[in-house]
């Protein structure tokens, strides 16, 4: 599956996500031309602090697998993965992240971000997982701008 | 609850899990006095990557106080936070982290741990959460002496 295929699956889950009331986060994961996960964030609607996106489709994925491995997965994410979703990821070994929007981008939307890079992240630890910026980055942006039209939007 | 006390909670918890052949981690968290969560790995138990002792302890905690934010909480946990967990208790909002054992542990017992001390990814980040090493540390580092002995443990 092509990347920019694959992070419309994303943008789609961000958007089902949103018009339940959730953050403007989605995550798709492949293996091959098979999806084995399509997740929105649900941290308001789970009550669960660690339920990113990204956490979510991983969590998916390990059962469509039943392997904690998604070795040779790709992974596209509407935004740069924050440190606690960089490391899941590292630790899962997908091969490769696509993301759109970024860390700054959440932040400016009132997110908590911690100040750290993905790429940085990797770098520092010593993580083989390859990381792509830029897939589709003016739509997952637009994601935010969508969200901020909501009242009852929740910031954490 | 004296943070010594609650890494024996976290212990217990570590020890119920590796009797069931789960990976060497156990987490607890307390506000005040009342334990929110007593938590061990189950990433082997229920095929989830995620599933650190730490993640565990952060979604009881959150289920416990139908609150997505642990804030004034301390937690006890007998490794130091790789940074999928950290960067977790960041997002919760927790006080204080007390821990034992450390990364280079973990790393020595054969888990691929990214290399970024917990310490280091809070004052990148700009944490406010605060963090505490060497409690308990001696039998925390047991525990992993005593998953040595399991001939069926994995790591990953």
């Amino acid at each position: 599956m092509e990347p920019a295929e694959l992070m419309q699956l994303a943008i789609e889950a961000c958007r089902k996500g949103m018009a339940q009331g959730q953050s403007p986060f989605g995550c798709a994961i492949a293996l091959g031309d098979r999806v084995l996960a399509q997740s929105h964030n649900t941290v308001v609607q789970s009550v669960d602090i660690t339920a990113h996106a990204e956490v979510n489709a991983i969590r998916t994925a390990c059962r469509t697998l039943d392997d904690i491995f998604l070795s040779h997965a790709i992974v596209a994410t509407t935004c740069e993965p924050c440190p606690m979703c960089m490391a899941a990821l590292h630790w899962a070994r997908v091969d490769t992240v696509y993301y759109g929007a970024t860390i700054a981008d959440a932040d400016q939307a009132g997110f908590n971000e911690l100040q750290l890079p993905a790429a940085e992240l990797l770098q520092l630890g010593g993580s083989p997982v390859k990381l792509v910026a830029d897939t589709l980055a003016y739509p997952c942006r637009q994601l935010f701008t969508e969200w901020q039209a909501n009242p009852r939007k929740k910031v954490y």
